[in-house]
């Protein structure tokens, strides 16, 4: 059975960029691009045109030279938004607009002073007005994930009548638990008129650490977008992490859904866009992380060495990864000592094992890691007389 | 209704420890561990007292340190590491041991060579054995996420009726989808046999980036205690953060969860224990991160200067952030604008902000970010006549 294709729409350009600090040159974002490209994300979300000159430039330039990825532009409900992003999107092969508003009774409040029968209406244009300029149009219902279903699934099923061809569900404030939000985007896909018209898709915050979670649910319910960055950049907590979702897919293949995406450069590219806005990964990050395929416990170490799979479910190779990097700390046992001496010429009987290991203690206690050249050290200093074989 | 009470275990100091190079010394694992039961964690895992001369102290010293919460030690299924355990812990005043070995095919065959029946014997005899030293014996079904359900409550109800207080189902690899291991948890609350002798607990991983998911999802279907640690450190991808459950439970109140926990001393504890270990959490860290509060994006910050929780669920203070630190880059609006420009002594009229607004976008597209003094400069440069008010 061939499995349901899950879009790819990646925002580092846009709502990764949002990061304080993070602004990029329009030729950094020409080299991240076009990386995206070759990735094989389905959709570049390359900036918020009428935001700034820079930014304007950076869409246009970017529509130009991808390939194959369809080329986003972002607006409010707004018509010059759109009329600008439309501009910087005409030399793109295939332009998509993505227009919106906010829909939860607190923003529509809050930030628009008005009602909800006014904010359809204002939905409605907005989408009309994109379509009158690109095929390709992508509404976003701000602040979805708190709002009413009712109300939300009326929205959508007036700008699918309207023309929108794409139905983003964003958890704005990175609120909803998994359980929720897919339950929300089920009632969608059951409640919104001409829904087969349309592609509905995920765009979650990690405020709580459940933007992966909450995208993955989406799609079990019947999400075939899913809105991420590259190493879940963006503000605040950032984005859904477009590494996790997609090693999520790929790793369960009882869901049935799978990406384009060539996770044999998940790693090169989760270290270029870290390089390039500057914004480190930390060590423990989920697929890039750098520790996330070292092992130093004893016991684990035994477990990789005896057979891979017992620990590691993803083979490091199929993200980019050369090889799990067996580390030597105090922590570690026998197995991952001895499997060490080896590499580094010492055939350990299990009684020269013991001496050593004892050694290896006294001397790992004093230090964060051991590496190879302290292994002569202290087989040196141990009791037993061995020879290291070339 | 009162909230039902989840234990939060923290193993910062034994499986977070178990990070490549942030292995601590004893004077700095009894700072965290002093912080971690003013933090109010249930239970500290303070260390594997077998695996090093300087763990077994480090544990001991912990056990005589900490006023409030329990202290355990981790031990395999062993005679020998029980004993030693044991004896580490016998300064604490609620001394756990944490011992187990694991159930899912793949370990009892790579890594133990056994089969399913010695597997329980041993696992029984473990529980017995430590029960001889302490009335509070937790036990780990290692692997338990690629366990058998069926299985593995043979193995649970075998080790609660040896005495077993705490069963630990972890999900080794970080493997499991968040249905899969809430169904998990409650397959075992149904059919594991006198169940309400013991507690259920949560230990996952976040190799594919669904350890906080995947715990809630455990404490949703019945488990009540959580293990995890500050920053989601330990191997690989690290274990569940502390922080994220802690946080998720508090702002769902509809969960009827809740922790012992004092919010208000997570940021702090963060800090302290990425210094400690030399383990940087990155930016875009939820509940932590340097830019978990921070808002840079026009359309958001224009959102939380008219009404905080239009964007923000969490409020910065509960976590010990003192205020949201609002970002000035070329993605901001005038909004954000407006208002750092009033917060250094500018009071801009609508118009005043048109002109102002546009020299901002020149200066701000050649500059990553915009600080207050760079605000007088812009004002200066524009064709407004202002001055500021002190």
């Amino acid at each position: 059975m061939s499995k349901d294709k899950v879009d790819i729409f990646d925002t580092t350009l846009r709502d990764g960029e949002q990061v304080p600090g993070c602004k990029l040159e329009t030729k950094q974002k020409l080299t991240i691009a076009e990386r995206l490209d070759n990735l094989g994300v389905d959709i570049i979300e390359a900036g918020f045109p009428v935001s700034s000159p820079g930014d304007f430039k950076s869409v246009s330039e970017i529509g130009k030279l991808v390939k194959n990825a369809a080329v986003c532009g972002l607006t409010r409900a707004v018509k010059k938004d759109i009329e600008v992003a439309a501009e910087a999107l005409k030399y793109a092969k295939r332009p998509r607009i993505h227009t919106g508003i906010g829909t939860s009774d607190s923003h529509i409040k809050h930030k628009f002073n008005s009602n909800r029968e006014a904010i359809i209406e204002r939905a409605v244009e907005a989408v009309a007005y994109a379509k009158t300029f690109v095929e390709d149009v992508e509404f976003y219902a701000e602040d979805a994930g708190r709002t009413d279903n009712e109300f939300l699934a009326r929205v959508c099923s007036a700008v699918v009548k309207a023309g929108a061809t794409v139905l983003n569900i964003p958890d704005t404030t990175g609120y909803c638990l998994p359980e929720e939000y897919g339950a929300k985007i089920k009632y969608l896909k059951e409640n919104v008129k001409d829904i087969h018209k349309a592609t509905l898709s995920c765009h979650c915050h990690n405020d709580l650490g459940l933007a992966t979670a909450n995208s993955i649910a989406g799609a079990i319910n019947g999400a075939r977008q899913i809105e991420c960055t590259i190493n879940g950049i963006g503000e605040r907590a950032g984005n859904t992490s477009l590494e996790e979702v997609v090693m999520v897919l790929r790793q369960h293949p009882t869901l049935n859904l799978d990406t384009n995406i060539n996770s044999k450069l998940l790693y090169n590219t989760s270290q270029m866009v870290s390089q390039e806005m500057g914004m480190m990964v930390q060590p423990n990050k989920a697929i890039v992380g750098a520790n996330a395929f070292a092992h130093s416990s004893g016991i684990h170490q035994d477990g990789v060495i005896k057979n891979r799979e017992t620990y590691e479910i993803i083979d490091p190779a199929d993200v980019g990864v050369n090889a799990s990097s067996i580390v030597l700390t105090a922590r570690s046992g026998r197995a991952a000592l001895a499997y060490r001496a080896k590499l580094v010429g010492y055939e350990l009987t299990k009684l020269q094992l013991d001496e050593v290991y004892q050694e290896f203690l006294k001397y790992a206690d004093n230090k964060k890691e051991v590496f190879d050249e302290d292994i002569h050290e202290i087989i040196d200093s141990s009791a037993i007389n061995i020879q290291s074989v070339p």
